[in-house]
């Protein structure tokens, strides 16, 4: 049957934790895969808070939702700007209650390779996405190490995960072992 | 929620995987958590071989069955040797139809600590369980590294884990990463 895969393993788990009505982030909309699936689970009374400094990202996520969920895109808010300023276009009621935020490192597909994800925004994006989480809500971060900077980042995103004290936050690594070096694997955090 | 542990995903995986009738085996009895676990995925008709090189390790896991699962005594099938030995003691009708293997490995809590699995039985074990496997059987590995030798053991068998060909075998890890650098983790191969 094969084991689940590293974007279905992330849903599984968000799928667990996320209610209709709650607030949840996509920090990369890149395609709009996990905002969709986001989308759905929050339905039309919560809200999807998503960002991505390219415009093609947006463009991407919005043809995305109107195929799949054209009822949703009310409940959609994006935002051309770095995830490192989520805490900005989240309302402040919203603040220590969003349920689940994505993270989809590295480029996107299709678009200028040298538009990576670093860890210069990545890592102050991520200790907004902390302070934004309720307790029992969840972050998840596919990270890649195959592109130019790739590796760099992936490692200051582990270390930085690593260090989350044991009683705030639990730490989860999914990874496949024998595939390239470069496969894409998961850090998933719950907030305790 | 909490994440699954690494015991209770590991049973996940086994779980999708094991139907009544089925074969498995328990490669590192200690103190019989996995033998029971699989004897009632296997129920009456189906049969656990179990390993370990330590007599106290067979007779806790009797007691544990007959206290949880007394119908199922004649199901289990102990061996006192090493798991090494794996197919010598499995039926020849059962080879290449095994459906699941778990190795828990380090000491038998509450034995004597000196008696540890080692790298030089673990990974001709571990050889001997892939060829036992049946296609779509899995493996799942418990390693700790932090008892003397835990930590070349584990590093031998990640190492072995992620050189396996991708078209025989997934390899997936499962491990939190904010914990002790002594906690344990998962390593589950599944045969394609």
């Amino acid at each position: 049957m094969g084991f689940v895969s590293v974007l279905g393993f992330a849903h599984q788990l968000i799928g667990q934790r996320v209610q209709p009505g709650d607030a949840a982030i996509d920090a990369t909309l890149g395609n709009g895969v996990d905002t969709v699936f986001l989308a759905k689970l929050v339905g039309r009374r919560g809200r999807v808070y998503g960002f991505d400094i390219q415009q093609q990202a947006l463009d991407q996520t919005k043809m995305r939702l109107e195929k799949e969920l054209p009822d949703a895109s009310s409940s959609v808010h994006m935002s051309l700007c770095s995830h490192a300023l989520m805490e900005a276009a989240v309302p402040e009621d919203r603040h220590g209650k969003v349920a689940a935020v994505t993270f989809n490192l590295g480029y996107l597909p299709g678009a200028d390779p040298a538009t990576i994800t670093k860890q210069e925004s990545t890592l102050p994006a991520l200790e907004a996405a902390l302070r934004l989480l309720r307790k029992g809500g969840i972050v998840t971060i596919v990270l890649y190490s195959g592109h130019d900077g790739g590796s760099e980042e992936a490692a200051a995103v582990e270390a930085w995960a690593a260090q989350l004290p044991l009683a705030a936050y639990q730490v989860l690594r999914y990874q496949f072992m024998n595939t390239s070096a470069h496969a894409p694997y998961l850090l998933a955090l719950e907030k305790r």
